[in-house]
């Protein structure tokens, strides 16, 4: 598929924003791409330091991660850093049509004639749909024209990672496992990643293990994706070296709270517009992400209760304020109810019967398993009255209703356009960094999963922090030896946590 | 004009919204204003209490006042107690087309066969489209199909009753004023305003003094129009009774600070997208819509500057912590300039050139005069590029931009949907309460500006604080006695300021 | 009593601090003067501004409010502006001994030969001796060595106006009443007035009399005597004009709110150094006090339920993300409960019974009324252990225990210094224009209560906001106009509630 | 020396603190001990868990830690484990002195018959004490009435670990280094230890390698000592193995973080009375004690502007609102000034110079060089007045003056009573489980620098997060195998940052 194959199809998807359909999809992105790239002083930055040595050329990267404007700025840097790139997005709500279309069509090209990227993504995909442009990552071509898998992975959540390694796994085996269909205990997810590779197989029976072996690593992007990759390496089975981007300081004590509690509130807002002041708001989780949900809430004035199972963030919610109690508990008090887990089976069917009318629920965390929302369906005599793109009523056989929104999935992606640039900027300044660092020096990596060094953390710190304004203090010569660190930096032991 | 005429009308203006033109936006707006009853208790409970009584039958309501989904809520109820309607806004841009379309349908009617209360009002009007719809108001017709003038105003801005003002002033001059064509001195709005009183008075010289003795009060909602009222009543030029329920505690310290707490950030939100946080926030004005404004900003992480005329507000937002400082002095550090003062020439057009490259500059002040927008499109060699609706961004000739929200208008409203429905439902049971009180008693009030009694205001608080799920201590009658006051208040005196 | 023996009585009081002691009393507190004068802008300022004038000049203030060093800088500041002045403490802690000492010395007397003013106070001081203190303010001395009354109040409560009212009363009905011993309605502090009172009138029948016919004013600064002072003026007996400082905005919405919130943390830590994050903290209340006591807490990490009678200040509580519940219902969870109501019996014994072990209980109110510390002496069992000075543990015969702060009294100025300097100085420069103004023009009122005109809390206001380094922005005369002030102020109307 | 001399010594020293005098020392020192008992849930926990055990049992610890009232309920846990104690303070300031008696005097001893542990301790030690002290603790008795050394050292800031090291040291070489007396490289301090260290050398030539043989252990309190082991580490001069307490969550997140919010105003409040709220506060160094302090000032209303080195704290303090300067730009703007950066020469005498009248300078940090005190006391013709214990104003040549809390040492142990109970309670149950660690496996440890494995971190939360009413959720073994942990924790990778 070509980058103009990929705008008709998604010209065929537009209507979804009048706006971008009055401006034109593609036009729309591009203002908005200019823009964000202002506020990602990181990526821009990068640009410029690597405008001459362009040490990703060579670089096939194919990139599961949000398709948004933000990252359409990402994937450009990548190019401009000499990378060729295929995209795809990592959920199936997430995609920005027109931050799609602008980065088919890329800084330099038209509609008519795109110059930019294939992206194989579109707001609301079928799970279907997600896994087929899934695929779609791992069919470069090459310079002459053959058909060549990618040499890097750039992940979030793990699902590129994931259709390797089972790729790989049923080839070795030489069969993809078959279930019944009656087997509740698989997720239709995981059926129609069975399908695929089935027919993969039929079709190629070595494709993946060749797709495998010319990979030189991933970088992934969120903690789900680390969880993966940890437990790979733990078994053997990683078939490649990891960068775990998440544990970047930058990024995880940025990204994920300082992200959330900008798109968590204004996810609900556009959502339901309902007063957050004043409220009883329960957050379950109390994480990076749960912290930056709780502040959101609090800042607006809500009463934030916390769910928590690790002791030592419970405590931390305590001394911050919040109320710390169990969702049973409270679910009857709630008029919002947040996920921020990274678990399952947080909110149960049980749970939403016992929510107040037209309370509202909504995930942040990564997978939408966090609230059942099959248990939802399945509720006898159960309506579910759509009131708008990602906010559904459902209304029990008693009356009472409750608010869901984006289905259980993300729902500051779904229901608001996910982390602001400036944060996206920290997160994709790591990306960036750690493709160029797997891809220039793969070979000094084993199979397993590692962090990127501090001081890259803190040059991306240092980025930010002269973007705000921030005026940093220089150590001298004998404070910096008094306190045992270079001038220079890093500034801290490894296990400081910030 | 009737009901189906307003709907062809509104729907000649459709595709506002993709969601809308998908969902077919009556049915659309009938479901938010379904969702916001449940989220105005003061409305429902004033609903349920006068059920019987109907005390607004015979009352025929003019209500210029921002026709959102809240306002919806509010026209019903004022129909549900008894009362005929007609309806316009009071911004041009503060329409939510389908809660317009949803209110002339009406709960039980249908698109083809409307039920509901004539409205006047679309996004997006030209300001001789907003007069013309503002004349529409004082066009009722009685149970004999006589036109007649409407009974009751209900205000925001004070614009209804400006023109019937003017209208009787100048039957009385027998003449309106004519004004040189490049008399800078004289708006264009008003220059509008007295074309529409010209034609008015030739076709019919006495119309507004009819109009005018027919009215036995009007209710003022916001800070501009009661300052007007107190000006008329100064000058003893107001025609009728005026209740100003802005200074209503539950209007003023609510619907001020918390419905701006809230919809400050949500329109910068669905604005720009650009993280708050970290950023440097400048509020102009802290009066009460300045302190729920930089209550927001700080909330989300910013740095909050305010500006202030008045060395009171200015030692409070000291004492919060802010810092306090002159526009022109700290202009050039801003990210983010919000103006709340009420008052005009605030950000002038030597401020915005000193403006940072894509800082962000919007209004929540009722008119539009707080930022110098004609004065920003005589920049020489100035350019404006449309990002989306409501969003523009300026290009200065030196190649920096700043982005300019709903062209200086109420970006609150222009950017994002306004105050949420629970604050709304604070303000506009004091506004039915107020009519309630001006129609039926309106003998007791001369030509004067009147505030609701202590009492009505603790009455609308207290269902708020129900249906927060708050318990109110009850006073014994010794506590009572001891402080000298009723077992049921009111609690506090005149003069006391929360 | 001239000052020497003030100084005398003091002496013999000292070693309530080591710190005192061992720098001498008066050296200490002078230095503690001098520093706090840097800290008091506004009576700085009116002393550089009424240095010639000299507007008190002839007046003789009887002064009853506690006496801390921030009340040395008031009393040498109305020195400096002419007055003649003697003082008491309006609580029988609230007295800083240092402070006294070193007002009875004054800056250019030494403890030998002292120059100051004479003071009646010390901290503990018996019922008895608060009263004793009090008539003390009430024997000046005029040029030929004559005894006078004062020809001025300045109260805090009320108590030297409640004594001269009382006193005149009875004059007028020729005897004190009589009050059984065993009536439990009669307070001991209101039978220690009686048998004052009482051998007061077998003294001199005429001498209450005579005092109030020589007062010009009164001038109060709290809640509390503001409130008496109304209810005096309402039934016609109120003696002299009154103004009532306590509702200018400079104090009651700074000195009861920020003071508070500085000084409710000061006296719980030093009383108990027990940490207050992590805590759930009743704060009984929410008016301005109140309102100080919850941002203090919640500022440190406490959790914060608030309890309220009046509806509209318990939504503003709900809307800033507090709890509101009932004391009865909430005892139970509470690590420290604070009274802030203004009320009566809001702390029973029936909820101290029901307190957790090693509950913290204290009050911010003006009277020591709004726990019932006699009912808990009364409790069958009960042990009272004395952990320091304004600390008590008092063990229930369960072997629970709670922890009572200043006996029930103020906390704030029995377990800490009371407010800090700074926000004395908006009150005090208030309380010396209202003296000036009661002084100087006492003809052009009647025996009413009145407020201090808005221009006046501007200029206090301004003062302020200059000393915190805080830019005013000057208003155009277009802009003033617009608005309908003057350039100058005053900028609101008198029903603004900031 | 016996508990007996201890408590001569002390009483010699008495009449610090007039309450104290009052009631007696001890007397003083038990209550308060045993209200400390309930506010350290983690210690009183333990001594429940182990009381049949007694595991440390045969331990013979020598503590050098702040002797506060918490310090005496960890000393006296460690004696209900079954360990003999001796104890010095770590500072020469920070000694509360009714603890230290009641320490000596023991739960069931008497002043007269005291029955506790040995103490060298006071508040205001001078260096040459400090160090005789630090000596002291090196002196037990075994059961035959032998001198033997401690096997366990208990360390806060490494003066223990030190002397230790640095006599084995000397001894190895067989001699102590003398230092020319002019030579200004070499501190007071290192001259008198280096005085004692000689004077021990010629008394005893192989104490200190027979001591440091003895030794199993040391457990760690704080950021500097730490540092300090993981220098002797790197070097491989590490004595013995060394558990670094401080980097356990619940130390380094709660004491330094929790612990410093609610310090420093407690210490800022009864040095200076001065109120926070709306002054300008520069906090330097945004590691855990600075964003406890910027979180204390700013709760109090304070404007906060932090100064970092390392841009990732840098980074994290814009995004929590804070302005990022350098001390060199804002110094002239500051009220208050507090250094929180575990480095020197942070506050320079030409800082002081410039800053404001009456600006109050504090520190936070360990050690007393991060404002230069020295230098400070050079500046010619300038003056320094005792206002109080612990606080000095340095007037300047041209009259401005400052106010230095506590000589520059830990203000918040002071001007106040350094960090309150619960928090301690988190350091002081990781003490005490790292002090059964060590000594009952130190065969598993090699000479390195460990920390306690998560799982015990999580238990000492556990513990407090029941303390504060907090219900912990239980995961269900279906979550704990989806996110890979067991259901009993540890939940988090060691690298996880909280």
């Amino acid at each position: 598929m070509t980058a103009e194959t990929a705008v008709s199809k998604l010209q065929s998807r537009n209507g979804i924003d009048f706006a971008v359909a009055d401006l034109g999809l593609a036009e729309f992105g591009r203002k908005e791409i200019r823009l964000a790239e202002h506020e990602m002083p990181g990526l821009m930055e990068l640009r410029r330091e690597y405008a001459e040595a362009r040490p990703l050329h060579g670089a096939r990267i194919a990139g599961s991660l949000h398709m948004t404007v933000q990252t359409a700025v990402l994937i450009e840097t990548l190019v401009s850093l000499g990378a060729q790139v295929r995209w795809v997005s990592c959920n199936i709500f997430s995609t920005q049509d027109h931050a799609a279309a602008a980065t088919v069509v890329g800084p330099h090209g038209t509609p008519e004639e795109p110059k930019g990227v294939p992206v194989f993504a579109w707001k609301g995909e079928t799970l279907q749909e997600y896994w087929w442009c899934t695929e779609q990552l791992f069919t470069f071509t090459d310079e002459n024209g053959n058909t060549v898998g990618p040499n890097m992975i750039l992940d979030d959540g793990g699902d590129a990672t994931l259709l390797v390694h089972k790729g790989v796994e049923f080839e070795t085996n030489g069969a993809v496992p078959t279930v019944d269909d009656d087997d509740l205990s698989v997720s239709e997810e995981y059926r129609i990643i069975l399908e695929l590779l089935r027919r993969s197989l039929a079709e190629d029976p070595k494709r993946w293990t060749r797709i495998a072996a010319g990979i030189r690593g991933v970088t992934e992007e969120t903690t789900t994706g680390v969880h993966r990759l940890y437990q790979l390496a733990e078994q053997g089975k990683l078939l490649f070296p990891a960068i775990n981007v998440n544990d970047s300081v930058t990024k995880s004590k940025f990204d994920n709270k300082y992200g959330i509690r900008h798109s968590l509130i204004d996810g609900l807002n556009r959502a339901t517009d309902v007063l957050i002041g004043g409220k009883v708001a329960v957050v379950c989780g109390y994480g990076d992400v749960g912290k930056g949900s709780a502040e959101a809430l609090a800042g607006q004035g809500a009463r934030v209760i916390v769910t928590e199972a690790d002791p030592i963030c419970a405590l931390q919610a305590l001394l911050e304020g919040y109320q710390v109690a169990r969702l049973d508990d409270v679910v009857g008090q709630a008029d919002i109810v947040i996920t921020a887990t990274g678990n399952k089976d947080i909110v149960t069917v049980d749970h939403m019967k016992r929510m107040k009318h037209q309370a509202i629920l909504g995930n942040v965390g990564h997978f939408d398993n966090e609230i059942d929302m099959a248990g939802l369906a399945r509720v006898p005599g159960i309506r579910k009255i759509n009131i708008k793109p990602q906010v559904d009523e459902w209304i029990f056989p008693d009356g009472h209703s409750i608010l869901v929104l984006s289905e259980g999935r993300l729902m500051n992606l779904g229901n608001a356009t996910g982390h602001p640039s400036f944060v996206m900027s920290n997160s994709f300044a790591n990306q960036t960094i750690a493709q160029i660092e797997l891809f220039t020096k793969h070979e000094e990596y084993n199979n397993d999963v590692y962090r990127l060094p501090k001081i890259l953390d803190e040059k991306v710190a240092r980025i930010h922090v002269q973007a705000l304004g921030g005026e940093l203090t220089k150590l001298t010569k004998e404070q910096a030896e008094y306190i045992g660190v270079d001038v220079e930096g890093p500034f801290k032991p490894e296990h400081y946590r910030y």
